[in-house]
């Protein structure tokens, strides 16, 4: 029997309809790249939306069309999201920091038919113009008086002067919201970039469950600043939570230095922040080397790569803001799970909060996760066992983009597909998720699995070492046993013996390194990652003493 | 195109499912009709549900058969939700204040297949069963030593026998989630109840917009009381939302005295609760006479009928306790708005965030509403102009069930249907709405409107008034005019013409009532509510002075 209620599809048109309609003369102030700050409302924002969305479709853009951005964090980004995807097409964010060759690589993947983005990034779009037939306009986010000329890129096109060209008439459609709103491609790191391609559903269920007051907590009190970029993930969702919730948005542009955002923070009344925790080091030794404490900033969600307890534990007692640690992935939408505290941790000691907070913390509504071993079957929530992390929802991926690496998903007993993150962790009888390594990373010794983050986060407690990192390598009985790989600090000793004797007592015997390996630097990516595939590289002719 | 998202449908089972796996340990306290305290937790309430769920399917409930219930809040009742709910039947909760005649009727016209009651609506069963020949069992929510005999009632069957024949084996069946998960019959002061039929996705939407930090602001820190009534739509989706955010919930059962609710606030710990302003007069009452305070108690939502302004200031300046404003009706799943400041009233003075406090609120996400004319023209928000509110939304229903009443919708220039709320309100610039009048009680005069709630509002401040009613009586040259109808207070004096004064320089002279009517009693319905309809038959005959 089918209820009785009205039939009304889930679409991102209608986040930003309700803002301009219950929250229209609440503010978006962006830091432009020209420097100064714009600012308008969520009414002004939707009515441009609406032009733009007209002006792209006058221009032959049609429903399913990729439109891409190289874009900083700005009113034009946003009015691009709710434009492309509010008329039916797939607004597909690009990392302007990815390798040129690289960008014009997803452009033709995705298939893009219009490119917009801002002043800083036309080097890159000179770069890869050539390369990209499908593209029929460059479209240069700058007000027309600063619209650049550029010899290498036909059909670059002014924003400003195309959404001149759109009625305020357009009404948005009414589209199936299973349609795709948005593309967004994962950074790679073996093989190829795959595309994750969000829905309206997916969109709209992911911003409820963001703002939920156990997720981000985002209300009309708030005055949100996403640092976190709108080329990663959609900024975490805060593009579409922020407009649900009526807060006010502060956008940065591309000035993330400390002393920018601080002063950002101070002028606007920022309430709420998002983003990396390298981000958050620069800002951290801005306010303490200017002696400044925030006037407004009560709370900051933190993810990207694991928050440093450290870096928790400054904000709080230093500048009284709660850091809210996330996690996700670009096949979730990202978000899966943060950490809050529950009504049973509130009476626990400060130290016992401290650890669950150092936690990547409980799923929200929406996402159900589990933990297994090779071969899938679930482990137990008891905090230590650890196990390949599988997660399901309605945000997150069932394939990618162009069907490209198959299906990966992975079935359980039931038939459900279960997508698995490529990450191991624990999780504890409350539900708390850990990060304990990555799947290709973990080690895998006598069948039983060892931790290198947890190997590597000890190594550095010594003081006497400036980096270090733990790859697997082989052993004839144990299949796999640790290497502990060092760099010295400048002038520092320490001998292998030493270090090995360092965790003892600290870890399970089995877990201690079979050896130690001093080199002069460990390969780092560009985000600061250590990069294990060089390093096991680097040691694939290495043997254990004995082995 | 169609996005690359996984396809899961929103269903109820869904919500205590995620619950179970993710705050399995949680608690659901109840106090029982027998007067203990019944403690379990959110993992229990899902297998006995399951358990439940198969044992009705072998007693050949299927999908969208009626069952329904005659029940206090406890934890059986929310068996119900969820077994019956989550096997794809429908829930229909009846209020049981109602005379048993019209329990009845519902009883048939739903076309219920099993009726489960608490023992203390054992007469109200053993005056309808032998007129509800749909009914195949009568269920007696005790547990088995406390089974009730009735000649009365053939069929009558153990609640828990009945669970117990079900095998925790059973699987939530993935259904379509347009499904009819509830059901809910207005109270109908106008011709026969009739039916909202909620689905899964319209409560899934609800639940999620409910615990919103500007809606209810539910989270995993909360201990949650619900006093408005599991029969009373839905207890306002508190069922749904505390399990979807991992809240503890304590039920009160039959208790809902000062004292007895008092207790348990404080012996659970309770942190937040909603329901009506006269059960809180009540504990508000006995808090005052004991000379307690409480001591986790931090908010509550008020709604059902306007919250008194001197019930917002006392919960807040004497006890700390916030009181958060809420309208909605049983066709709205109930939530329309809710009241909360936004981060613009901050820094506003107490006196001007009280006046927004006291309004009805601002809609959460997934509702919309406007005011229009008689013409359904919209109305402007300035916080003056009232107008008839119409609403929309995914949790507002389209039609009643099985037609009744025809279309209710009222459609705009593009189609879209929305609900006639009934209520007269204002919007203001904010978007906050405030109820002025229920539209059928609205005075028009020369074609504008006049409230009878604030002239009522103003009389019952003068000192010599008990009770005030205001209603429109006929007009030869301004169609209506107010009439003031007052039951002094005893011993004390006032005339006709000093009445009328006494509206000088507060409201416009034309608001002004044309003359005063004594009378010793003014007729009031079960809930204390004026009943206009039987006050307007009494002056039927009454004409103005000079019409």
């Amino acid at each position: 029997m089918q209820g009785l209620m009205m039939d009304m599809p889930l679409l991102v048109s209608g986040i930003l309809q309700h803002a301009a309609r219950h929250y229209g003369d609440t503010e978006i102030v962006s830091r432009r790249v020209e420097g100064d700050l714009h600012r308008y409302t969520y009414a002004d924002c939707e009515r441009r939306s609406r032009q733009l969305a007209d002006a792209l479709s006058r221009d032959g853009v049609s429903i399913g069309d990729r439109v891409a951005t190289l874009a900083w964090n700005g009113y034009r980004h946003m009015e691009l999201y709710y434009a492309v995807g509010g008329m039916g097409a797939v607004i597909h964010t690009i990392n302007p920091r990815l390798h040129p060759e690289q960008i014009a690589w997803i452009v033709n993947h995705a298939g893009d038919v219009h490119l917009a983005f801002d002043l800083t990034f036309l080097p890159i779009v000179e770069a890869i113009a050539a390369h990209c037939p499908n593209v029929k306009s460059w479209i240069a986010m700058a007000d027309e008086d600063r619209q650049p000329a550029s010899a290498r890129v036909v059909n670059l096109v002014n924003y400003e002067t195309l959404l001149a060209r759109g009625s305020t008439d357009y009404r948005w459609p009414e589209i199936d919201e299973r349609s795709a709103a948005g593309l967004c491609y994962t950074s790679g790191t073996t093989g190829n970039p795959k595309g994750a391609m969000y829905t309206h559903r997916s969109t709209v269920l992911h911003a409820y469950a963001a703002a939920l007051p156990d997720a981000m907590g985002a209300s009309s009190r708030d005055c949100i600043l996403p640092v976190v970029p709108m080329f990663h993930v959609n900024a975490w969702g805060l593009p579409y939570t922020c407009p649900l919730v009526g807060a006010k948005i502060v956008f940065p542009g591309a000035q993330l230095d400390g002393k920018s955002l601080y002063e950002l923070f101070e002028s606007e009344g920022v309430t709420y922040s998002a983003g990396v925790p390298t981000v958050w080091l620069g800002l951290l030794q801005h306010v303490r080397q200017a002696g400044v404490k925030f006037s407004s900033f009560k709370r900051t969600v933190i993810g990207g790569s694991a928050c440093p307890p450290a870096m928790i534990r400054a904000f709080r007692d230093e500048f009284g803001v709660e850091v809210i640690h996330a996690w996700g992935m670009t096949e979730m939408s990202p978000l899966g799970t943060l950490c809050r505290l529950q009504n049973r941790h509130l009476r626990q000691s400060e130290a016992a909060q401290q650890k669950i907070l150092e936690k990547q913390g409980h799923v929200i509504f929406g996402v159900d996760m589990k933990i297994v071993d090779d071969e899938y079957r679930e482990l137990p929530w008891d905090g230590k066992t650890f196990g390949n992390l599988l997660v399901r929802g309605p945000w997150v991926i069932r394939e990618y983009f162009r069907g490209e690496g198959g299906d990966p998903l992975k079935y359980d007993a039931d038939g459900r597909g279960w997508f698995p993150t490529g990450d191991v962790a624990t999780i504890d009888a409350d539900g708390y998720m850990q990060i304990t390594d990555r799947s290709k990373d973990v080690i895998k010794s006598g069948g039983e699995w060892i931790s290198t983050i947890d190997l590597e986060n000890l190594a550095i407690g010594h003081p006497a070492v400036a980096n270090a990192a733990v790859i697997g390598v082989p052993h004839p009985k144990w299949d796999e046993r640790p290497l502990l790989v060092i760099v010295k600090k400048p002038g520092a000793e320490v001998t292998r013996d030493e270090l090995i004797a360092f965790y003892e007592g600290k870890v399970a015997r089995w877990w201690m390194p079979d050896d130690v390996q001093f080199v002069e630097s460990i390969p780092l990516g560009a985000t600061g990652k250590i990069l294990k595939t060089k390093l096991r590289e680097q040691f694939h002719d290495y043997r254990l003493p004995g082995a």
